[in-house]
């Protein structure tokens, strides 16, 4: 099991944005939807293996963490406006701390990165970081951050976290995903 | 200078689809819109020596085919709905067998595969091809298909194309240009 962690740093967590306007009314909404893609689908398959945590920082009900799991998801098209609607419900409905199912692998609770960080012993995905491809063993879980860079406060938060980088240049969060997922494929398979 | 190449087969060569359905209204849509920005972007700015071009097979006007210029783009945003407006526009606008700017950085003409496949020395990115990190130089186009596969009619004019494969699963077209694009990145930058 490999968790994928992204920080949506204006991402609204209350729900109320336009699927029609995901970058501006969601607060960069479209990048974590984008995340949920590459942490999940395969071609005509889910990575059951995968979970995707987003967390929401934007809005007066932040922080809220939304948890998508490949091994239980149903009803997730590819698309960001899929990702986008299964996000809304989840973030419309009342939650206390503990994850709070909103639909069939959608889970949603109050809280955000100091939760999480109890739960999962994270790697930073940095560009900074160690090359991915040169460490025997690839870290569990993996935190990210959305168009903006960590704040001082979770760069204080992470800062003991091993940092790990998928290439030379700054790449955006999803792609990131799509990369490590591919090392991992190619580690089980026993390609080089 | 890269190109990729991928093939709608039921993408709408009208424009005559809903920005808010992407995946039905236009033929899976989404699927070339990803790709767009799985080929031109890097985080906070644009991969200006790629070409994407998206060949649209769907509709009683198809094939058409739309090119994406990473040196000339301008007015485009990560998000798909932003690329579905670009391609919109484009497919809307009257052409001819050559290639006319619907806006910066984007043009379109018709014409589809076998035009291209004289302009370009195509490889095809297929999960059966020699893995693209063992290749001593890697090819300058590279073809994909969306979600179908290559029709016969299409297996036959790329029957002598080389294949490579990004890993040993079968993932989407945009997570595969993405892998392309991250060897690339590497190699130039010197690392393994």
């Amino acid at each position: 099991m490999t968790a994928f962690a992204v920080i949506g740093h204006l991402a609204r967590s209350d729900g109320l944005f336009s699927l029609n306007d995901l970058p501006g009314s969601g607060g960069r909404m479209d990048i974590l939807c984008r995340c949920v893609n590459a942490s999940l689908f395969l071609s005509h398959d889910m990575r059951r293996d995968i979970v995707c945590y987003l967390i929401f920082c934007g809005g007066s009900v932040a922080p809220k963490t939304v948890k998508f799991s490949g091994n239980l998801i149903r009803s997730l098209s590819p698309d960001e406006r899929s990702a986008g609607a299964l996000i809304k419900k989840a973030l419309e409905i009342p939650v206390g701390s503990e994850f709070r199912d909103a639909a069939p692998g959608v889970a949603v609770r109050k809280g955000g990165l100091e939760q999480l960080m109890t739960e999962h012993a994270f790697a930073v995905l940095d560009e900074k970081g160690t090359d991915i491809r040169s460490t025997e063993i690839i870290p569990d879980a993996f935190l990210l951050s959305d168009h903006l860079n960590f704040t001082d406060d979770e760069e204080l938060m992470v800062k003991e976290y091993p940092r790990f980088s998928v290439g030379p240049v700054c790449i955006h969060a999803d792609h990131a995903i799509t990369i490590v997922n591919n090392e991992l494929d190619r580690r089980r398979s026993g390609w080089k």
